[in-house]
């Protein structure tokens, strides 16, 4: 990252192709992206973007449907119709059929063109928002159709699911890396794009405040919440052999996880950072017997439910899955970081479909006063938090006790806050936006590493094998709720429990600032 | 007071001893008080006040006066006449020449009568509101006159100036100590009865978060404010004689130094906590030479100016000040404690009348994040604050580094408050009133101890010495500035800076909640 702030603050020239640009990602995300990042200078003059599916499409249709999404999804809306043209003209749409070395020949002589015409030094980003099976087939061909012979640079930016296990992880990445070397390869987690996770770092690393504290000797507990309110939707085939482990656990869960336990790194370079997050994955411990993960790991699915007075279908009756599936749409674990820094110190994870908000928190628990030293003596005191708030709401609080106006040395928990998505006109760039931009500049930082994927999987298999041989530990929520039930006896064990997350009802917090400023 | 929590809310029976019932002091701040306390509950109804003064008044005339007081200066106002009579009905005038034993008898006369009406078991409180000369008489007079001959308690409060150096202490103390034992006496230091004052124990004590960091190895060093925008006014007289040396450092500053430097007492009892303060005094560095002093030590006194456009005399042409006079009306000072804790942490102390804004204020500057060190490579970062506004707004808030919403990684001071003050519908007590519901129930803790008092004047005198011998270093300042420029050079000399207190332009940091909850 430091090296980048010397650099100049716009991308330099390439050809970005979108794979699969027909699709839902592309529409909701990517060239929402591309064109905030073209309003803000980010992408200069000299870019094209080439649109790249199976459907027969010209380029003017394709521009109407990037004009169309613009419309629907991007956070600066399209001006004047010559400042559109400006922009649209770089778009241009190519039908493949990904298969055929052929097509990626012509794809060659269009891209040498575009690059001719807009003077790009042979850079070439290609964005796969395809299924994973397809990554191998397009790496292999876009080297045999020649199109990374070139003096630039060629990156691969692909989305999960990064494989099923580890040895499906494995293979996928050995199709990839007999084209791609591991420096070219951006694997997004967009959560690692997400604001308030990459202000993780800035908190723990540029304030004197937080280091000292940021140990087994002052933090009891750390919880990472990750709610949703949505259920499966439309995503039923995926999701019945993906779950909750696959699809939230083993990427964005455990990634943030690692922003708060890794070790500061010796410089702020994206290799640095991976190095310490593999660390991170490498000391979280593994729960390798049936016993070790039905201790500590709850998997939950939702039944019949209700949310505020809607009725809600249980999982098992949702279209495309089937009646007797033991998916798990709910997950929550105990895991523990066995390294001198967070030995003892219980990382709970939760997240889950159904829930009743949608929220993503993680709440950095204190160790509290010793019990009967001075005002612990005669008062309960609840323990310090500091919670950082991702999603939807940005920001960060902290809790403390102070004294309650009045007579007696009543104590009290305050709250004090700085709300970033309150500030007015804020206008922060989405994850995709930073996410892309990182990848044309060539900054690894926010993106997952083999050996981070690797150690991830590492972790996740012997869940899923246990869970594989007996299903009898799935526990049923009702659609709406917060869990199964055992959720909290997970932290009760330790003496510990959930504390609200945004959107819950505050426990009682005394909230007031004086924001007029 | 820890075993304050477990008695009743409500002081014991009592009468109530006000000498200087006419003064300005019992108008302003003690009639008010009583009543605020008496519409709580916290008076009960088995309880007398006698006005004490010189000039012959009837009660009615009395009550007339104690209802004017109260319209204009206290926090409630009388609600219907029985309910204003109920209350007014416990005060009774008495008229005494304070030099004449004889008035004393009749007092107690007087007394008997009201403990027998109001069933009260003799526990008596003395609140001198009168000149510290008239302290020993009284006291004397009051033994002589037998009204500390009843098995109840008896207790004395006195106000500040407790002399005006050690010797002239010592005399006044031991006039009062050949009747009064010194747990008999309450010094009041309004200070101490401050709400964000007492706040201080529990920020430290009640929060894990803070105890860690409460260290030279973690803070930089330690501003403590005290601005007014008053110039002398009517107490030229006795201000020419002591100055802010003695008008505000002797006293409040000091006490607001002990209150933040002080080790953990093993109890949250009066004289745990006192001693612990003592001790903080003992280990403050005494400035002897008049080289010492002039290097550490900035006084000020005020030159015509301007503030909000209004033009402003210089001291010197106040009424009833001396042309020449050389009195200090604004002081600064390094000062430092010499213990384990604080070894190499400047306490710098700053206090004046005719400064821009009315603001006290206590700004802890923990250390920065090493330089070069991560995002301190090639970023400024300012340092971490813990800022306790004490007077008028009342809260806390805490200065952090987060990172600035956007594609790098710049990153900005965000501030997280709570805002006492800003609570809708507050109505906390008055520092009287906390101190004399404190003393009527026997708590010493937010009073000055003899001990501590002789400390601080022990650091004061050789000050003041220094100053004697030559007044070359008293620097002038406009009325409505920040006083003397050398004042700045004190802190930049060892690489520091005043931080802006409320009031004063903030610096860049950003304010945002979501005050709404």
């Amino acid at each position: 990252m430091s090296d980048i702030k010397n650099e100049s603050v716009s991308a330099p020239e390439a050809v970005y192709f979108i794979f699969g640009a027909t699709g839902d990602l592309a529409r909701r995300k990517l060239f929402p992206a591309l064109y905030s990042l073209y309003r803000e200078g980010k992408l200069g003059d000299r870019f094209a973007i080439v649109g790249v599916a199976r459907r027969p499409r010209t380029s003017v249709q394709f521009r109407d449907d990037l004009y169309a999404s613009i419309q629907e999804f991007c956070r600066y809306k399209p001006k004047e119709e010559a400042e559109w043209n400006a922009f649209a003209e770089h778009f241009s749409y190519h039908s493949l059929d990904i298969g055929n070395v052929e097509g990626y020949r012509e794809l060659k002589a269009h891209t040498e063109e575009l690059e001719a015409k807009y003077d790009i030094p042979g850079n070439r980003l290609f964005y796969l928002a395809l299924a994973p099976e397809l990554f191998g087939t397009v790496s292999r061909n876009l080297r045999d159709g020649q199109m990374l012979e070139t003096r630039g640079w060629h990156r691969l930016v692909i989305e999960k699911p990064f494989g099923y296990d580890y040895p499906s992880a494995e293979r996928l990445n050995e199709e990839i890396r007999h084209v791609f070397r591991e420096e070219q390869v951006f694997r997004i987690d967009h959560y690692l794009g997400k604001e308030m996770v990459q202000n993780i770092e800035v908190i723990r690393f540029a304030n004197a405040f937080f280091e000292p504290l940021w140990n087994k000797d002052h933090i009891a507990n750390v919880q990472i919440t990750l709610a949703e309110t949505v259920g499966v939707e439309e995503r039923g085939a995926y999701y019945n052999k993906s779950g909750a482990l696959r699809d939230m656990v083993q990427n964005h869960m455990l990634q943030m996880l690692t922003m708060i336990a890794m070790e500061p790194p010796s410089r702020l370079d994206a290799e640095d950072i991976r190095d310490e997050k593999v660390k991170v994955l490498r000391s979280v411990r593994k729960y390798m017997s049936g016993e070790d993960v039905r201790n500590n790991i709850i998997r939950g699915q939702y039944a019949q439910g209700t949310h505020r007075g809607k009725e809600l279908k249980g999982y098992r009756e949702e279209e495309s899955v089937d009646a007797q599936s033991v998916t798990e749409t709910f997950f929550s674990a105990r895991l523990l970081v066995d390294n001198f820094r967070w030995a003892g110190v219980p990382f709970y994870v939760r997240t889950g479909k159904r829930l009743p908000v949608k929220s993503t928190e993680i709440v950095i628990e204190f160790k509290n006063v010793p019990k009967n030293v001075l005002f612990a003596r005669d008062q309960e005191l609840l323990p310090n938090l500091l919670v950082i708030r991702v999603n939807p709401m940005e920001g960060i609080y902290i809790k403390i006790n102070a004294k309650k106006p009045g007579n007696d040395m009543t104590i009290q928990p305050v709250a004090m806050e700085y709300c970033q998505s309150c500030q007015i006109g804020i206008n922060t760039p989405e994850a995709y936006e930073r996410l892309i931009f990182d990848a044309v500049r060539g900054d690894h930082t926010y993106f997952t590493r083999w050996d981070e994927l690797a150690a991830a999987w590492k972790l996740i298999d012997p869940i899923a094998a246990a869970w594989r041989e007996d299903s009898g530990d799935l526990q049923f929520y009702p659609a709406g709720s917060w869990g199964p039930e055992k959720v909290d006896q997970l932290l009760s064990d330790d003496g510990f429990h959930w504390w609200p997350v945004n959107g819950q009802d505050e426990d009682n917090v005394l909230w007031v600032s004086n924001t007029g400023k």
